[in-house]
Parts: C-alpha cells; structure tokens; sequence
C-alpha cells in the first residue's frame, strides 16, 4: 500500500470515529482500537472474524527441583486435560465470548495419545519439557527453530480457517522463570526487577526463585553474549510454548491479523518475536497489565498501553478472552452507530 | 441474615473461589466480584438475570445560556430519539451484550408523543428542563421529590420484570454542571476541580464554564446550608435526570440488586444517594473511570475502585455496559470452572 494511501485511509477512519453521534474523542481507547484494526485490515470496515485463543503448554526442567515453583510439574499435563474437559477458566471465558480455543501440546512431559483426533488438540510436540537450565542449555537450536516454526504452521493453519483476530495463552509450571529470564536479557534489567511471584508462591520461595535465576542468568550470560540473538536466549532458557508462541505472534503479523497480547510469559515470547521483527507489534493489542509485577516493566519497554488491569495473574490467554469484547466493542460502534448527519443531531454550534 | 450467617456465605464462597483449578487469587478483580455478587444475592450460586441499561434524559436551564456546553440544547430531544433509534452508542453496547435499555423522559425540553407505547420508552416527564440556577434554584422541591420517587418506581417496575442487575446511564446537555456542583458541595472541593472539559469543551470555553459555576455556587451557598441535605443540593442544581437516578440507585439496593454505576453523572447522583443511605454502596460496582477529571476524585471520595479506564467520557452508561460482561465473567468463573478435586488437578505440594 502506498504512503499516500495509508494517509486517507487513517483519515477516512478518523473522519467516520469523528462523525459519529458523540463529543469527539469521548470513546476514548475504543476510538484507537477501530483505527488501529482499520489499519491492521486496511479498510475502513474492520472485523473480528472467527476470533480464536491458542493454548501452548510445555514443560519446564527446572520445574522437577521444586526451586522456582509451589505446584508439581504433573499440573502442566493436568491442566491440558482440564482444557480438554473445559473445566479451567480460560474455557469459560472463550465459552462466553464464543472464542474458538485450541490447546497445543508445544512440549508436555506426558503422552496424550487419546486426545490426538480431539477437535481443540493440536498435537506439535518438540521434547517431554525442556531440559534443567541450571545444568545445561534448556533447548538445542533445532528444538528452538522446530517450535517457532511449528507455531508459525498452527497460526497458518488457523489464518487459513477464516481467522482475523487471534490471542495467544500458555500453561507450562515453571514458565514464569523463563519468562524473567528472557525479560532480565532483552531489557537489561536484574533479574530480581524481572521476578515475580508466578503461580503463587510467598515471599520465602520468592526470594529462593530470585537466587536460583541468578545463577542460571549467570550461567548462560557468555552463551547469550553481548549482540543477544533470540534464538540463543530461547536455547538458554526455554520453553518449548515460549518459542512456539514466539513463531505464533511472527506469522500472525505476517497473515495482518489483530493479535491480543495477554500477560507475563506470552509477552515475553513478544519481546523475542520484536527482536526478530519489530513490526509484530503493530498489530498487537495489548489486553491487561498483569499482576505478575515484571509484566507492567515488559509493557512499558514496548511502550504498550493494555486495555485492562484487573489484577490477574493466571495466563491461558484469560486476559486476551476478555479483552476481545472491547475490541467487538470497538469496531461495532464503527460499523453501527449513527452518524450525526444519518440521526439528525446537531453537531458543535 | 444473621451475623453468624452472612460470615458462612462468605467463608463458603471465598472457598469455593479459592478451590477452582488457578492459583488463589489470580483472577484478581473478578474474583473480588463474584464474592461481592454472593453477598449481595445472599448465595453461593450468584447470576445475573436480565441485566439492563436505563437512561435518564432531562434538560438543563442553564445549557440556553450557551456558557457551559459547546452543543445546544436541542441536543438532548434528538438523543433521545437517537436512542429509540437504536444509533447510539449505548444502542450498539446493549445489543453486543444483550442487555435490556431502556429510555426514560426525565425532563427533556420537547414532546415525545409518539414514542408512549414504544418499547424501550419511559415517559417520566417532571417538566420541560430545569430552570437557570445562575438566576434561581433550578428545581422545585416538590419536583425533586417527585423525580426520586419516580426513579424508584421504574426501577421497581424493572425489578419486577426479573432484573437483578441494573445500569444508569444519562443524557443531558449540560448535566456534566450541575454533577460538578454537586461533587463541590459534597466532597467540599472547590469548583474548579470538580469541573472537566464535559462532552467537548475547549479550554477557553472551561475557563467559562469554571467561572459561570463559581459564580453559582456561591448564589445557592445559603440555601444548600452547611449540614447539606441532597434534597437541598437537587433543588439547587438539578438536575431531573440526577434526581430520578439517586431515586433510582436507593430502590435498586433496596431491592437487593447489582448496580453497575457509570461514570461522573451517574457517580454524582450517587453521592446524593449514599447521602440518604450510605448502604446503596455495598451493592455498588463501578465500571470504569471517566476521562472527565473530576471523576477519579469522586471515586476516591467513595473509596471506588472501577473496572475499567478506557479514557471514555460519553455517557449514556457506555461504561456500564461494557463492564456487564467481566461481572458476568466473574459469575461464570464461580458456576462454571473445575475445582481441583473434581479436574483431578494438584493443588500445591
């Protein structure tokens, strides 16, 4: 598309939020998000088409030391099933918003042979978890480039279904260690400024997490090095979902579909996708500032202003499902409000 | 209820909210809102029941003047037909969420016979707008009394219909005044800090505005008194949409519904309400902060803590109405997500 042409049709979209029958700018986030879609679809008549979340569940080596992470590595697996029997919370949300919801196994230390012709299941698994980062690199650099390329081939496959709108969500214990450690690198900032307390752990665990990271940061900084490179910050670090999603968010970019970003660890998989090609975050909507406490950090290093702060901290994409409303909210008052002109009132004296 | 029982429904719903498969806590707000629904539908099996928006029209003497708002007058009429018309954007929220609106004539300067058998219309007429307070008190005490107990009566009626879950929006040119006025009385803040850009003011046109209504202010200082009363404080400033909503939100707890308050006019006539009854609050909850200023200071008078801030500052209960579905969010996370036993999910080791 050419500049010119990018230039009306911002205009365009701004003149129909501004015509509608309302003080200009009284929508207020809402009138960014109808242009910032118009603009991602490149049409003044944007839509959520077929919206849908994606689960990415792996498991994480150092969950098995117990050092960073209150609940057992099994609940990684546990929760996949509870996907599956839509009994966990990101299902009732995606009920409600009539989200479709798919659950990949990205890397789960379990089989889930039965569940390889369900509907939401998709089947890319890269290793039974990563491998302990405390000992060695967490992912080889074929498991890392095999996940981002799986994530790319699942958000093609979704694309290629009729979706426009597309939120990602992760469950993997232990992947808020990964996430601070992918966060501490891509921003410079210590480590203790990127951990939080993840799933619930106290200020006693906390405080183990924080050490414990210090010394994997510490043991992969060479490997890492100075010109960090994403694919080697995935390797030190893991996961197998983060990597996915890492892929997910590039191809999603790629197809111009609207990407609801949820909290911690899928916008850590965000900082690496940025790194890789910064244009990803045009296309993002950023849904909540997460309770997890380096999440409002990463948000501000991308400069990203949520549309929700509810104080949540549990991942599965939760926060994205409930973000997609104010978004339907947005491009609804575009496509059905009236204009002051169509309803007869009176504009400004 | 007894003390003994309410601390029951309590202890049973924090631990049915702590049983579901997440970590204590992580849905953060909406968990704080499902046990506020449980308590105040005294179940642990709280819902949402034909939610519904209803909006107070009513015009203000003051707006002929031209020194407080940028659009005329007339405005208000063809809002309301705007509404009935279904162009508006609380029309285009409602019927994203399938909520119930409902239009009501407070006091608008026109005639809307032929709207008296129409569906979502509510003919309440107290008169043809309030009188010019910068010359007299712009509303009656008869009027103000009966616009409460107007607000209660369609409230009621609503209620009977099956409603447990209310909204109040408004329409009003000129309202966003007289709630500055009542904020200033009633939080004891000076004028100018109460007062915002309304729906479209320009800086030059505030500056007006701030010094039209100091000079208001200080008229009715007498007769509103030091021991304020809110009937005082209505016959004063108006207006007759701000007195049927304190009317309304004073049925609305009574009646044991959820009262999902709006943003300045609608909080506004909340201050008036939680001045009668201070316990119209515990059924209140507040769906956003408005991008007009005074807002966040009436909140923190209330100790209010909204939903969302999405910068909106339209009115017509467009906060409301986005807000509904995290509440029922919140609700379908209580009826509907696994708990650990029944997922077969680890809790922490």
């Amino acid at each position: 598309m050419s500049t010119k042409t990018i230039t009306d049709l911002r205009q365009e979209l701004q003149y129909k939020i501004d015509t509608k029958t309302k003080p200009p700018g009284s929508l207020g986030r809402l009138e960014e998000i109808a242009l910032q879609v118009g603009m991602i679809q490149q049409t003044s008549k944007p839509c959520i088409a077929h919206p849908h979340i994606v689960v990415f569940a792996a498991d994480h080596g150092i969950a098995a030391t117990g050092l960073v992470n209150p609940y057992p590595q099994a609940v990684t697996a546990q929760m996949v099933l509870n996907f599956i029997h839509g009994g966990a919370a990101i299902n009732v949300f995606c009920r409600q918003h009539n989200i479709q919801l798919r659950i990949v196994d990205a890397g789960v230390n379990a089989d889930f042979n039965h569940l390889t012709t369900h509907r939401q299941f998709i089947d890319a698994k890269i290793g039974y978890g990563t491998r302990n980062y405390l000992e060695e690199q967490a992912v080889s650099e074929k498991e890392a480039g095999s996940a981002i390329k799986k994530g790319r081939e699942i958000v093609e496959a979704i694309h290629a279904g009729g979706c426009n709108c597309i939120g990602f969500g992760e469950m993997g214990i232990g992947n808020t260690s990964s996430a601070s450690l992918i966060m501490s690198v891509i921003t410079s900032l210590p480590v203790d400024q990127c951990v939080g307390l993840g799933t619930g752990t106290n200020e006693e665990q906390l405080s183990k997490k924080i050490k414990t990271l210090e010394q994997v940061h510490k043991k992969h900084k060479n490997f890492v090095g100075l010109s960090v490179s994403a694919m080697r910050i995935l390797q030190a670090f893991g996961g197998f979902e983060i990597a996915m999603m890492t892929g997910a968010f590039l191809e999603a970019a790629e197809k111009r579909m609207v990407i609801v970003v949820d909290g911690f660890i899928c916008t850590a998989a965000l900082l690496l996708a940025h790194m890789i090609d910064h244009r990803v975050l045009s296309n993002c909507i950023f849904a909540h500032t997460s309770g997890e406490q380096g999440h409002e950090k990463m948000l501000r290093y991308l400069h990203a202003q949520p549309l929700l702060d509810l104080k949540m901290r549990l991942g599965e994409g939760t926060g994205a499902a409930l973000a997609i409303p104010l978004i339907q909210s947005a491009l609804n008052f575009l496509e059905e409000m009236a204009s002051f002109e169509s309803a007869g009132v009176s504009d400004k004296e």
